[in-house]
């Protein structure tokens, strides 16, 4: 791509470096900035500049927060006892959504993946198995994605604190409410139908 | 959805307010600049904002340019004679791309569109006609998208220099190369008939 000028490319190729951006869409994005009134620039950069040097992880649970300790950690009407371990903030938003879950998090930061590089070292599951230590934790509920990679964090983690006196958990694998039977994957069916719940508690839950 | 972070939710709201982005995929790419090294929000942010504040428009076609002429109006090998009429700069780009066409162009800056609230005074249609007038322009391609709103604009140009000794001329509307006739619309293939080339003229050309 040809550019007429200079400070157009510079801004393309910065834009087309984010994910699933190409060259393209970063002209149009751009052009469309070009079009708008450059206040709307200029929020867009300063809000993603204060968010790159101002944002704190919570010194507890690691996920993203405005202040040392997050709302949740430190919310004392959550049961710190529990605690789920997921891989990223997303998952937290997407737990928190559900209403349904009052303990606390503990976010790892990803999944062990010797392919991406990604070893124990670089997540934070040494806190975690301190606070687990240290702390007066009931139960441990994985909360990973099911995949090998997932898995393998999970037994990860479990030989790390199996010598505690703790519960350990992860969520329920089975077939997605709404969801029917026939387009289900043979793996998922089974597992539902091994972890199979009595009838009356089901609706006791709701 | 709820954000752990008023930051985090600044910087999401902004991206979405781009073309095509919703807040998912804003929350995505916002996480993306997070784990990436801050130089590269740095990066982002300063070539948007340079991009913004400094950005100039060619004072003679318009299109976007680092200086007060743009490099193809200032360039005194091409044919100032014939004037290529484009909706934006995208357009410009793409004929560049061509490297068949040595005049300069004249970026309108979009389409007569009463939808959009757009009309002739909103568009660069006025600094055209004086140019077409007072300088020597030969011909004048109308090379815009071959919708009603691109027809309009042509057809409102048009009327404003007929008087005027010009050549007027469209780009030509036919089956692209290397598509298959079956499954051509009728409207282009018909063009495509009535405004048949001679079978020499096509070779000499290339």
């Amino acid at each position: 791509m040809d550019f007429p000028s200079k400070l157009l490319e510079n801004a393309v190729n910065e834009v087309a470096q984010l994910p699933g951006i190409g060259k393209r869409t970063a002209l149009r994005l751009v052009l469309f900035l070009l079009q708008q009134p450059s206040d709307q620039t200029m929020a867009l950069s300063n809000s993603l500049l204060a968010l790159r040097n101002d944002i704190k992880y919570c010194r507890s649970c690691h996920t993203i927060s405005d202040n040392e300790l997050c709302e949740i950690c430190s919310n004392p009407s959550r049961d710190h006892a529990t605690i789920c371990v997921v891989e990223d903030i997303r998952d937290v938003m997407a737990l928190e959504n559900t209403q349904l879950y009052k303990g606390i998090y503990h976010v790892l930061g990803g999944k062990i993946s010797p392919i991406d590089g990604i070893g124990p070292g670089q997540l934070n599951i040494k806190s975690l198995v301190e606070k687990v230590r240290n702390s007066k934790v009931n139960e441990l509920i994985f909360a990973l994605s099911s995949t090998m990679e997932g898995d393998t964090t999970n037994f990860y983690i479990y030989r790390q604190i199996k010598d505690c006196e703790i519960i350990t958990s992860t969520i329920a694998r089975g077939i997605a409410v709404g969801d029917e039977l026939q387009y289900a994957d043979e793996v998922t069916l089974g597992r539902s139908l091994l972890h199979r719940v009595p009838f009356d508690k089901e609706f006791k839950d709701l």
